[in-house]
């Protein structure tokens, strides 16, 4: 299978890097083709604007730039920025994406983040399908990217217990919703369980050497492990056009929690 | 009092952009000081790297780059990329700090991010105050920051009912919990309640207006509405070092919401 590895950290010497090559190594083993998109080696552009598209035009002063508006023209009609346009191709490439980074305030580094923003065209990663009062639009399990599975490998400085139902953090799964829920199953993606490093100043090599055997077995794993099971929004779930969950549906429940069946 | 509007929108004549124009004529009218950072304007660099720190040192190819770290020195030093120090200033000179901002994935743009990111030296909005066994720092409710106000303005696509306590995004006082809680609260800000307006494709002159004059009427009361009662770290209702709430504090509750009084 074809495996895309984002990775997002400024140090190859770094915890995460050493992941990284691991991860690579462990892939190719298994038999797997690996693309790696090291953000911080290619010097990836993160602000997402008007010089995301070739059209000279959208550079103009007096033109007003419109973020998905631009980005939907550039992607259909051939012009985006080249590195867009390959990102895009390594996705559409891939049978399984990872995403590998450092928590930073809580969600990914900004060079990732500006992947996402640049490479998710509207008419690729969003502005999907028919957008009606009675459809909108193929997104959260359906899109571009369905039959893809996705899988964030993530490693945090706090403990566990910060990041644990009553943590002080918030519980890791709410924390990390709105990248697996909003940026990844949005598109299409079946999303796994993260893999998640906590205490990443404190890694001896016997520990070390655990963490590569458990994310070995992730990474061995990965056409076997059952994704998180939230809720697709185009099969009954939700009333559309206001998008909320049906009465019957989680009872009583609100908040993130609420969206995985 | 002296406000800085931190804005990351692309284009200035954007609903964003209208918005912050708006809001620094109506501070500035109400006699307060305004300082804007418009970080697409400024060129803000957005990814953290070694080059923040102007000690050449740190650049060597063979010496391990520790984001926190060597940030920590640079801060400590004097020997921080200039565009870093003088947000920190601005920071220090503001009794209120507003972030302004479009809701891209679920999260806010890459370039704000690296504000955060970069701005946040180890020392200055993390790593402050004695870190032991039995105390975990000056943070959530204390630190650096402590005795200002923060406030975010944020547009978003979606329809509000999409952002609701069953909606399909999840509700937004979850979705914004990580900058709220995690990148305002966390070095000290007192954190008003959001204001956000919904599905900004639809806005006509005469719904502009009625937004303008409610934003007017949050940015007049800065200084008079209520924060958002989240729970400071060292006042009794966390167990340390594990930084869970203890047993009699939002009993049986978990998730974001556990963390608000």
């Amino acid at each position: 299978m074809n495996v895309l590895l984002v990775h997002a950290h400024p140090e190859p010497k770094s915890l995460s890097g050493s992941l990284k090559t691991f991860s690579v190594k462990r892939l190719e083993k298994a038999g797997h083709v690996v693309q790696v998109s090291d953000l911080y080696a290619m010097r990836w552009k993160a602000a997402l604007d008007a010089h995301d598209s070739l059209d000279r035009q959208s550079w103009q002063p007096d033109r007003r730039f419109d973020p998905a508006l631009d980005s939907g023209r550039a992607f259909e009609n051939g012009q985006q920025s080249k590195d867009i346009a390959l990102e895009q191709d390594k996705l559409r490439w891939a049978d399984a994406v990872i995403l590998q980074f450092p928590l930073w305030w809580f969600s990914m580094p900004a060079i990732l983040k500006g992947w996402v923003e640049r490479v998710y065209a509207y008419g690729f990663a969003y502005g999907v399908g028919e957008h009606s009062d009675a459809r909108w639009g193929d997104r959260y399990g359906e899109g571009t990217l369905a039959g893809k599975r996705a899988m964030l490998i993530v490693t945090a400085g706090g403990w566990e217990s910060h990041y644990g139902p009553r943590g002080i953090n918030g519980p890791m799964d709410d924390v990390l919703f709105p990248i697996q829920h909003g940026m990844l199953y949005y598109p299409g993606f079946d999303v796994l369980p993260p893999f998640v490093i906590y205490r990443t100043s404190r890694i001896d090599e016997a520990r070390f050497s655990k963490i590569c055997d458990a994310l070995g077995q992730r990474l061995d794993d990965l056409w076997k492990t059952a994704p998180i099971p939230f809720r697709p929004q185009n099969a009954g779930a939700y009333e559309i056009p206001a998008l909320t969950l049906r009465p019957e549906i989680s009872p009583g429940q609100s908040g993130f929690a609420a969206h995985v069946a």
